[in-house]
Parts: structure tokens; sequence; C-alpha cells
């Protein structure tokens, strides 16, 4: 029986690792947490709200918001989790002759099917070879199945580079400000110092060199030891995608300074602009004459993004470049303590590296299915952003790549006032009335970073097309009374 | 291009956190670099070995040595993978009513169908409710699906527990010795001190509290604040399955030294002894009237184990009880950082705690399936430990649970000199002759710790039924000739 004296628990926030107390992610903070709130209280109570459901425009999780998945890349996956269908006639009706192929093909490269064993710590084998075959097409340049580390998602591969090249708080990172928080987290639980870049909003979100040297200067002469520069290319949660001539200026800053450049590509497929492409800063590096003594690179992908939109695949790589080979058989160490990634997530990333090409039988229904995603994201993007700068005292840029809008919001005081007395920052005080009056779940600019004395939110394009209007007059009625109710 | 000075790469081993470089994963480490060496070798140079496969015997990894996943699971998974064949009447014969009719009923608890989203930071709800509904019916103890956190396999869900308790390494977790590398080196990479306590090989590797209690004190005194006490229960590499009253007094001196208790579960289905039960710790305290403010407790759980054997999907939970709201809210933020485990192995976890029951179409062939594989595995154990115990300086337990067998080998003082001056330990020495004269794969004993002086070897009881003899032969003849050149 439970003894009389009653002893507290032994565990309680002040004796945890102050680290995890630190980390902050506000992507799934407290207005997704009010969100699911009440999203539960509409279910228990219908009508309790003024909106009868809740549109979460607050994380890139396309198919939680209608988008489907393609077909081709989920008959490969339903077809090697269950490889005793490929011994069955009925299946030549029901899967495509193209994805009947290439399962049996990615199973032939698995001993003995079993596609239920760990596999190398790295990723199958087969699987990387066709990864570095994507990204040979994709860049020009040869790429190596044994720099590529499949993981769950790209998220597990930042956290092993954080804690690879983090020792202490002495060990500072360079990240962009705005930035997604997945990079300000892990340099949290791993104890590092982020040293912040800003993005210069009013270039678009530019890049400028010249701050990266203030800023890298400022940390060192504080004794902090930089060794890393994040990029997202195009930019989480600002959309930006960087010219070619900007790359080089950063990959030559990297190589002068020592250091890593942690190149964040997931949106690699998404951009809605003709006049912008996606270059891998690896093509860029290589097209400079630097090679695997010059620089050190490693390059996230992930199957989450692009058109294809996998999240709950956890999927993803890190390819790695310009390492020696004993610390490279440390990262191979600290793969190995997690056995490997899952081999569905696995052939996803294989898949959506190396898709159906001219002349396979799916080709044509491949395309329009990955065209009308794309070009239908490019659509909301231009609405969205039309909507966001049409509104009084808000100001938004263009959505060139990636999934998000970032409108920069100009408080009236009033409104700061009733944000401080909420003990509320006066974004997320915005957010907040936004998600009340309407059920749309926006993230507050606090919580990605941004210049001091400005307010921002980010906005996923991810609704489904049909569903836009609807967000478009919520969202106007819903800051046209809340600036009738705070303008000075 | 390239500048004429050659700098050097910014990342060495000199300067990466120490942690990485001290943490060790035995299971993947040295040994198996080696066989993959020699499997390369074997399909470019056929007849280069004495041996004409590499058996891995150093993981377990059951489907990678043959095992057949259970079919009612990877229908219902193929289903979910590719929803839309839901809707077509083809799979009628393809599979079976009660794998459609799971795979309709998972789904309909993810909204849209969307097993491409990212899901709840904890896991789909639904799949929580199944998972809590198995606990229930396993322990006759209510479980509560908020307190279950899906991760891909148990190994993140292990890190998580160590992050949250780990802040430098004046904190401590008591771990068995013999223990399972990943504790170690969860421990190593979080900063924390390993505090050992030993099993008693003589008593079947028992676990003695007085031990535990020594073990506790004399690191208190060397003020380490310990935080948790690690049990593996069945045992691994040792085993061995806790008796009740063992159990009833872990949970005590848990409570009475305040103490969370992690508890390895993975291998609950994994027994092979007619005189042994698994009880859950869960159970165990709950029907020593112990509740949520008496004892802090984590259930590790797997899909890589039991019967199932999944190790691929990466599914797995943790299930905590016996925390406060506050710290509740840290684990739930650090589980939002990764956002979600993956969906298929999300699923898997709540198929292998829901499998089919009494009543289903399926439910004959399933147990069909389930016990093949079970009394097989005991079949394998009892030869594979009797085979061990043949030989000469060769002593080893009965494995009652989990998939190991732990031979501790007394071997003679010429072979422990010919270690030394091949700078390596006695054991090492010992599985890197075996592997070079037999292709099979061990992991040497001091990659688990044992007590200083002694020697031993994992080896796992996965080669299938057919293969068996053929180990034990090679295995014995390699032993004989060991000793001979080796003898005093």
């Amino acid at each position: 029986m439970a003894s009389l004296l009653e002893k507290p628990l032994p565990v309680s926030v002040q004796n945890i690792n102050p680290k995890v107390l630190k980390c902050e992610y506000a992507v799934r903070g407290e207005i997704v947490v009010l969100a699911q709130k009440l999203q539960e209280e509409l279910l228990s109570k219908p009508g309790s709200h003024p909106f009868d459901e809740i549109l979460y425009c607050n994380i890139g999780n396309p198919q939680s918001l209608g988008q489907q998945p393609i077909t081709f890349f989920r008959e490969v996956l339903a077809l090697c989790d269950h490889p005793s269908l490929l011994d069955r006639n009925e299946i030549q009706g029901l899967f495509s002759e193209d994805a009947i192929k290439r399962a049996s093909q990615i199973l032939k490269q698995i001993p003995g099917k079993a596609t239920g064993a760990y596999s190398h710590s790295q990723g199958i084998k087969g699987l990387r070879d066709a990864i570095a075959d994507g990204i040979k097409a994709r860049d020009g340049f040869p790429a190596d199945p044994n720099d590529i580390f499949l993981t769950d998602g790209a998220s597990p591969a930042v956290h092993m580079m954080m804690q690879l090249l983090i020792s202490s708080e002495k060990d500072g990172i360079l990240c962009p400000i705005p930035q997604y928080p997945l990079y300000s987290a892990s340099i949290a639980l791993h104890g590092g110092t982020l040293v912040p870049y800003y993005l210069d909003e009013a270039s678009g979100w530019g890049l400028e060199i010249s701050d990266l040297k203030k800023q890298l200067e400022s940390a060192r002469s504080k004794n902090i030891s930089v060794r890393a520069l994040v990029v997202i290319n195009p930019g989480n949660p600002t959309g930006q995608v960087l010219t070619k001539e900007n790359q080089e200026q950063i990959v030559e800053f990297c190589k002068q300074e020592g250091l890593v450049l942690l190149a964040d590509e997931v949106y690699q497929e998404n951009i809605y602009v003709p006049d912008k492409k996606f270059h891998s800063f690896k093509k860029i590096s290589r097209t400079m004459g630097y090679g695997e003594k010059d620089i050190s690179l490693v390059s996230f992908q992930s199957v989450s993004k692009g058109y294809y939109g996998e999240c709950g695949k956890r999927g993803g790589y890190m390819e790695i470049t310009g390492f020696s080979a004993d610390v490279r058989e440390q990262i191979y160490k600290v793969a190995s303590v997690n056995l490997c990634s899952n081999i569905s997530g696995q052939i996803l990333a294989s898949l959506v590296m190396n898709p159906p090409k001219v002349g396979d039988h799916v080709y044509e229904s491949y395309c329009a299915e990955r065209d009308g995603i794309l070009s239908s994201l490019a659509t909301r993007a231009k609405t969205l952003e039309a909507a966001f700068n049409s509104l009084e005292n808000v100001t938004c840029n263009k959505a060139e790549g990636a999934m998000y809008l970032f409108p920069r919001i100009e408080l009236p005081e009033k409104a700061i006032k009733a944000a401080e007395a909420a003990n509320t920052a006066p974004d997320a005080f915005y957010c907040r009335q936004l998600l009340h009056a309407t059920g749309i779940v926006v993230v507050p600019g606090s919580g990605f970073g941004q210049v001091p004395g400005t307010w921002h939110f980010r906005c996923t394009i991810l609704p489904q097309e049909g569903k836009i209007p609807a967000v478009v007059s919520r969202l106007t009625d819903f800051h046209k009374a809340f600036m009738n109710e705070y303008r000075d």
C-alpha cells in the first residue's frame, strides 16, 4: 500500500535538463494547443464558436488540408509493404505496371525482400544509389551513395549535425532570422549559441554577406567559436529563392571563414516564379571549382515537402561532402545508435529523387498530378499574398518558393498595450484573436525571430483552392474589425 | 577556383563534441564493419573465405535472417499506404476481410484518411486509444491514451527520457551490467554518468536489491544525483525473465529512493519457458497499490521484437505515468520538435497491441503464424544453449526470454596474451577469429559490460531452424580449433 507520508514525484521542472526548458517550438506551440482545444469544443458543442472548422495554416502539412498523395508513390509503397502481393495475378488491374516494376526492383535490392529488417545504418544501399543518381541528374555533378544518410525526415538529420558540432555554449551556429524554429530548438537542446543574421525584408528577404560578416565577427569577439552557417533555400518562413550569385557569395564566405554550410534544401521542388530556379549548394560549389577538400557541406532533403508532401512518412536524407574519414566514422556511429530510419520513408526518398521518367506508362498521369499540385500552390500563394497586401498596415513579400507567406503587420499602439496587459507578444496577441474569430491558425513571427519592434505571422499557402476565398474573406473581416477596435 | 593555399577542413575529431567521441555502440561496431567487408569480398571473389555467407547474429533483426512478417499486419499496412485500394472490388480476394475492416477503421480515425500528414506530436489519437486498450487487456489496469508517446522505435523514446533527466555528468542513471548498449550510448551522448549495477550470472542473471543499494550509495557519495533506474525485462543481452517478487522489490526501491523506473519491456512477447510470465512494471506497481502519485514509470515497447520482428518499420511507444503536468508539457514539447513518428510505425504499434481476436476470420491463421515463430524461437534458443554448454570452458545461462544467448567463455592465458598483442579485448579477439573462420557475427561481451576479468559474447537465436545445425557445427569446430591453438 502507498505510504502515509507522501513523497513528491522525483521529476519536476526545477530538476530537469535546463536545455529542454530553454527550447521553444512555436510551430506546435501555445496557439496550436489552443486551436486543438477549440476543435474539441466544436465537436462537443457545435455552434460554440463563430466558425465551424479549424484551419491549420500553422505548419507545412499539405495532406492534412486535403492534398492527395502522388498515386505512383503510394502504389510502390503498398507493394513493398506486402511483397507477396507481387506473386498474385490480381494486382495487374489494381496497380500500374510501372509501380509493379519499380517495387520489384526495390525489393530485389533488399536481401530477402525484407522490408521489415533494420537496414544499413545509412539506409539501404540500392536506395542510396537511386538517390545519388537523382542528385546527379539534378546537379550535373556526381554524387556518392556513401555520402547519403537516410533519416526519419530532415529533422533528425539536423539534430545529428548539431550534436556533432556543438560541445558547449561556446560553439555558435549562424542562423537566419527569421528562421524555421527547428534550428533554434536544436541548438538550444544541444546547448550551443544561435548567432543570428538578419534577412532584409525590404529587399525580398535578401541575404547580405556584409551582415553575415558583421555577425560572425561580433560572435567571435565574444569568444564564440562559430562552426556552421544555416541557409534555408527556398526560405522558411520567408519564401524567397536565393540567386545564383548570392549562393556563390555564401559558398565563398563559408570556405574563407571555415564554416560548415548546412543547407536546408527541403523546398527544392517548391518554386512558384518563372524567373527563379533552384540550385543546390553542392552544384554551386562544384561549379565554382570547389570539391571535397575545399568546403564542408551538408544538404538536407525531405519527403515532407515538394509536390509530394508526405509528412507522415518521415523520410529524408542528408548528403554530406567535405568531411574527413574519421569524422564520417563518428557520424556513422551516431546513426548506428538509432539503427536505421524507417524503410517506407527510405523507399519514398528514393522515389521522390527518382520519379517516373519520359517513356514510363505512368509518366503522363504522374506529371498531371505533380503539375496540378504545384500550379495550384502558385495560384494560392498569389491570391493570399494579394489579400494580405490589401489589408490596412500589412505588407507581404512574394512567396517565390516554399509553402509560406510571412506578412508584416504594423500594429497600432493600443493593440501593443493590450498585448502587454495580456502578458503576450503583440503578434501572438493578434494571432490568438484571429484564431478566436475565424478558426484560422497561424504562427506569430516571434516564434521565428524578427527585427525587434516589427511584427509578423507565418501562414501556409496550403488550404485547398476552394477554401481560399473563405479564408481571404474571414481574414479580411477579422483584420478590419481588429484595426477598428485598436486604431490609435 | 580553389585557392592555392589549402586550408584544412573545418571539422576534425579534435573539435567535434567529445560526447559523440565517447559514445560506443558495439552492436554495430568494429566486428560488424569487418563482417560487411568480408561480405563484399565474398561477392566480388566467391571462395575467398572458408564460408559462403555471413550470418548476422549480432543484432535482433529477425526478418534479415528470413523470419516472415505476420500477414495480417502487412495487409493492413498496405491498405493504409494506398487507401484508394479500399474503393476497389478487386481487393476482396487479395486481402483478408479482417484486414480490410481494420484498415477502414484506422483510416476513419485519421482526418481525411491522410496517412501522409503529420499527426499529433504524440501520435494519432485513435491509435493511442487502441494501444491503451491493449495495455489494459494485458495488465488488467486502465491505461490513458494521453500517456502514450508514439516514437520511431524504442530508441528515440529512450533518448527523449535521457535528454529530459540528464543535465550534466552529475546526473546518474543506474543501468544493469551487462546492458543493451543503447543505454550507455544515450547516457554518453547526453553527458550523464552511467551508474552500473551487476546482474548475477551464477543465479541466472539475478538482480539483487542489495547490489542496487550499494551502487546507488556509492554514486551518491561521489555527489552523483541518481535520477533513474533502467531495467530490461526480459533481459538483453542476458535473456532472463524477472520474477514478480523481484519486480516488486524494484518498484519499492525506486519509490523509496525517488528514482524514475525506466522499464525496457520490448521483449514482452518473447518468453520461452513455461514457468515464467511477463508482467509489466505498471501492472506490478498498480497491484502493489501504487498509482500516479507514488511512482514515476516509463515503459518502452517496440514493433521490432516479439513474434512480429518489424525492425524496419521503426514503430514503438513509451507509456509515461507518474509525471506532473508541467513535466509532461516539456516532454510533449520535445516530441513536437520532431513533429511526429512515422505513421506506418504508429499503425503497426496499434496492431501489435491489438492483434486479431477470437472470432475474427483471420484469428486462426494469425495464431498459427505467431505460435510458429515463437515456438521455433524457443527450440532454437534451447539448441544453441545446449551447444554452447557443450563447448570446453563455456557456460551459458538459459534464454528464458528475449532473442539472445550470452555465453561466458573462460579464455586461456595464451589467448588473452595474443589479444593483448593484437591490442584488442580478449572476447573481441575471440569474436574476430570466429568471424574469420565461420562467417558468424556475434558481439563481444565488452560491448555490453561484464564483471571485470570475465569474457562473454552475445549471439542471437535468430538464424532459421534449418540453419541451426550448420551454425552449431561451425561454432563447435571453430571453438575446438581455437582452444587447441591457445590452450595453456
